[in-house]
């Protein structure tokens, strides 16, 4: 499979990115939306598309020409405003359903967080941000894309551990980022996890197996 | 029917009171959020309903007990933060459809904004609150419920004229807020106008007429 993956730049995709880039099965693409962050997948043997997810529906299905499989890890980040959390986690994550939809691609991975679908579970401070993620992920499920929908608990940046749960109540509350882009990669072609929402925390369960107990 | 108007205290919210307040054929309620706002109602000889957008479905659903119809026309306005846009305008909304399904009250009438339904058309200064309004009015199609949606053009603080159109490319590009008022009014009970989305600016047809038209 071809696969795009959509904030290659963020720290999951550019994970995604290094485990996918020597695969046998897969090649990997990293869109981005700086010319010095495409130089630079360059530089690393990685082929990048420039484009921007504030930029129009036709737009991001060019760039998405070829892909057989989009993974969304985009995020607008804290350091940016409200405006662009509308914008970027809603707006421009949905444009890109929209843009895989009329480019034909139908394999979608949406990285969203724990409890995304459950707002009495949101933390009052960063409320808006998990507006934003429940709608993105509502218009997937609406969607005709064959999704899968991971919601991580508390992303680490420690080596991943290689075990996790989908199984929240016994689990901890966080999980390597490593761990996530493995999760991802795992799923690309796990036909079990398509048209599923998948909560992820860090727990007893190879990634492998739990992608086939799904 | 039982109408209950949820902003209420909001310009179109207050028109829409007033030209139902002495209806024979229909009761309304003024859905608010402060004790003082709910005070003036009551002095007015409207009866008013306490609860918070930012509450739960079940808080909303109880508020609604009794109601026929609902019909949405808060906004968190231009003076609060984009966190309001998306607690209010979006998920606020949402909420309120999912308690209107809750408490089995099927007619639901919402306030959008003209071009809500076309991301080209956003005015660049405020695109994030046309993205909450986008996905609103996205939910509310998705919903089970009788909805009417409707989009008008700049809102005018003029006396109505009580002529209007939904030929966007021939009419006006902005409408006074007594004659949208004026239109909530008259489709309550306008079934041709059940699950429709229509646009509405100042034009040459009679509110009435326009209606049965659609």
């Amino acid at each position: 499979m071809n696969i795009l993956v959509i904030g290659a730049n963020g720290q999951i995709g550019k994970q995604v990115i290094s485990q996918l880039k020597d695969d046998k099965e897969h090649t990997v693409r990293a869109m981005v939306r700086k010319e010095e962050q495409a130089e630079a997948f360059n530089k690393a043997g990685v082929e990048p598309v420039l484009a921007n997810l504030e930029g129009t529906v036709e737009e991001l299905a060019e760039a998405m020409k070829g892909s057989d499989a989009i993974v969304f890890t985009a995020g607008s980040g804290g350091s940016t405003g409200l405006d662009k959390t509308l914008l970027i986690d809603l707006d421009g994550a949905v444009k890109t359903m929209e843009a895989a939809e009329q480019a034909g691609i139908s394999r979608y991975i949406m990285v969203s967080a724990l409890y995304a679908e459950d707002r009495t579970r949101w933390p009052e401070q960063i409320k808006p941000y998990y507006v934003a993620k429940h709608y993105a992920d509502k218009q997937l499920e609406q969607s005709s894309l064959q999704y899968t929908i991971l919601r991580p608990g508390g992303l680490l940046n420690e080596p991943g551990r290689g075990k996790v749960t989908t199984d929240i109540e016994q689990g901890e509350s966080s999980i390597p980022r490593e761990d996530v882009a493995s999760v991802i990669v795992a799923v690309l072609n796990a036909e079990n996890t398509y048209r599923k929402a998948i909560p992820l925390v860090s727990g007893e369960h190879l990634i492998q197996e739990m992608v086939q107990n799904i």
